[in-house]
């Protein structure tokens, strides 16, 4: 009883400590401002990332960083039937374009990164432009032009959606030669609008037609390929590209590449040289795309990832009273539970052992699998649960050929052992959490909709 | 621009408005508290709810009651291999007597419950009780002690799981004759516990060997039966029971069968004539249990009750500053998504008109099937959704015997139609919200463990 209060003490003043009092009546605007936002971070993989990580030496289930930053949760609809609509003609547009798989009432990453960037609701697909086509000004927009230094941090290629949508206006987001173009293009005072740039891409970046990162050197950009080529960077303004596409995921990746985390700390490092301060997104890209494989080992990976590039920003905020760090998600992916049926039962339990036991995902383990010819070897190479002699001869005798077939047979391996669960390969509408450290984290106590975040971020920036 | 700021302006009021800041020094402690437990409401319920109740006459997606008093979320975690163990008898003894099925890293509702109720851990089957079967003090008995009233306001049978941690103490929550019991044989000065008792039950509280509720009418408790009973009683102590076990769905109810909201109000005119105040536990204790059935249209009937009686909750401790209510739930249940797959398809849409076009549930659909031998008639005398021609064959054709395959066959049609998803028929790990409104809101913004919750009531209370 005694140690249990002394428990509930310190998370007292702990919870305490996140937010500061607002000054009485100076208004408080913080000078640096660094959004994360987990792709297809749902609320069940707060869960159980708590419970991957969870030290089981001890009694008790230890908080996350995500934990210890909770202020509320935002609701994150597109235009759909009962969507806030900005400008009716998007909605038109939409259907005129026959992009109406993409019209329903759960978001895709394009629209909820439209609102996060512009406060402007959308229809999915779409990035940062009304439905006439007009650009919507983006809260790192903003920023630059009022001075400010601005990054963008993903493990994604650099023009995927959500990255794009701060940075590019364009109403489809797979045309990724366009949206690469305005990376460069798109300028403000003769300079492209972000300092630093950290992602994958070479694919569309460097093409046949055009060389974007010959441009970006051409105006004293330091390119950057790989992790030390980023770590050593002396260049105040960075483009760096350490994938085709996107990274691999964090268990995957060689040496050669960096964490989300490393990515963090050096755009944090160059851009904090401004006095003006700066504005920096940070995207844990591929939580999403493990969510869409219903890939929890991959998904726990890069829950990992996102992470450690948070307590990186947290450690430079902590140290100073300027910087608001906001963290959230643009919808869930897959349906994602922690504990499903299994064999018709239900059995109150999530087996995170299961989880733990990878040292690489099914997709490197395929991929791997691929080349040597042997999917069961590789995949206790990779881990060490115990297979059924049933499952251990479903991999024995499976064919190598094909990468998604191979994932496709270790997942449901993996999510019948860890009882884990999931409803699709695409996205649901669950709300999403919203964290947050810094000057004005009291401000974003409760619920919201996802355009409000760039409204606050509006807010402060003026 | 201008009018979506406006209503950024009136949110941040809004959210302003419900926590009162700590007035400095001194310690503010309410005088009323009022726990609110959505029994399995866990998050994606939340927003089927806000979906469902949307007024489509309006651009906006409206706010429902929760939204507006969003602070934070909890933890569920029982004993399990990584729960937190505060006696470490309570897991040996599960063990022992067999109970492992409970046993797992998922709640059920006796754990959750109990932690509400005492702040204490442990397995799930349990009901405040130490593993050596020592009695936890609970929330409500310590107000009873401190000269409170109290009262507990349920849809299930009084003695169901939730509403008997905070009054009994037992280590099966499936006995529901001993537990009944409790309800008047645990007394403090010669009183029972509780001074208003509202829900389900005749079947456990009037037995042969013994009718409890008579024993109740013997020290001048009000029984009453029906809704006009509850509406015009003028006893200050009740024990109302309107059903054999639990009540019917609110969709389903009669006339005669009161609404969560309605015993809810009861409860507290008779509490608040205390002037030392009183604690009130509610549950919407069916939610679950649609959820264990997989049936949208049954939880969004409960969300529904739970939801009025919050807001008649609400209506009294808006007109004073000495009322602290907190909503949460106790875990989720069935591993729901708003949107899934459906014929290998995912849709980025969730349906809520097929769910709304409901005016009974599946469970009554098939109680009157039963009757009349008829199930497409009456499915169709309770929805206006459009069937395809083989699912109205499905219907036509059905056997009409067993009301359980009957609410399975609805349940897997609507699942389909409104893309609804779910992973299991047990419960699932996910956190809870949390959501209060009162003088000590503040304190509650963050992430807790469910136990917590138990410590500042006590803390409160002292």
């Amino acid at each position: 009883m005694f140690l249990k209060k002394v428990l509930l003490l310190s998370l007292v003043s702990l919870t305490a400590c996140q937010y500061q009092a607002p000054k009485s009546d100076v208004e408080i605007k913080p000078k640096n401002i660094i959004l994360f936002v987990g792709d297809g971070m749902g609320p069940a993989y707060i869960k159980a990332y708590r419970m991957f990580r969870d030290d089981l030496k001890t009694v008790e289930v230890e908080q996350t960083v995500f934990d210890q930053m909770l202020v509320g949760a935002i609701r994150t609809d597109p235009i759909g039937h009962s969507g806030v609509i900005t400008d009716s003609s998007a909605s038109a547009q939409a259907i005129a374009t026959g992009n109406k798989a993409y019209n329903g009432t759960v978001t895709d990453s394009a629209a909820s990164a439209t609102a996060y960037a512009t406060g402007k609701k959308t229809t999915n697909g779409t990035l940062s432009v009304s439905g006439s086509q007009r650009p919507i000004p983006t809260v790192l927009e903003r920023a630059k032009e009022l001075g400010k230094s601005t990054g963008i941090v993903v493990t994604s290629q650099l023009y995927h959606a959500t990255p794009a949508a701060f940075i590019t206006h364009h109403s489809h987001r797979e045309d990724y030669a366009i949206i690469a173009d305005q990376f460069f293009d798109n300028q403000f005072e003769g300079l492209p609008y972000a300092d630093v740039m950290l992602g994958g891409g070479n694919k569309y970046f460097e093409r046949e037609d055009r060389n974007i990162s010959d441009e970006f050197a051409s105006i004293n950009y330091q390119v950057v390929k790989n992790r030390d080529e980023l770590v050593s960077s002396t260049g105040e303004r960075l483009f760096g590209l350490f994938a085709n596409s996107g990274l691999k995921r964090m268990m995957d990746r060689s040496d050669s590449t960096p964490s989300l985390a490393e990515m963090t700390e050096v755009a944090i490092q160059k851009l904090s040289n401004n006095e003006q301060g700066f504005f920096l997104l940070v995207e844990g890209s591929q939580i999403d795309w493990a969510g869409h494989r219903n890939d929890i080992v991959g998904a726990m990976s890069e829950m990992q990832d996102f992470e450690s590039a948070i307590s990186t920003a947290l450690a430079f905020a902590k140290q100073r009273d300027d910087t608001q760090i906001i963290v959230t998600a643009d919808h869930s992916t897959g349906g994602l539970s922690v504990g499903a049926e299994v064999n018709g039962e239900s059995h109150y339990h999530w087996n995170s052992e299961v989880v733990r036991s990878f040292r690489l995902t099914p997709n490197e383990i395929a991929l791997r699998a691929k080349r040597s010819g042997n999917l069961l070897a590789e995949f206790v190479n990779a881990s060490t649960m115990t297979l059924s002699d049933a499952d251990t001869e479903i991999l024995r005798t499976s064919p190598t050929k094909n990468i998604d077939t191979m994932i496709k047979l270790m997942v449901e391996i993996v999510n019948r052992y860890s009882y884990t669960g999931w409803t699709t390969e695409g996205h649901t509408g669950v709300d999403v959490y919203l964290y947050a450290f810094g000057p004005v984290s009291q401000q974003l106590v409760g619920h919201w909709d996802n355009t409000a975040i760039a409204d606050f971020i509006f807010s402060w920036l003026e």
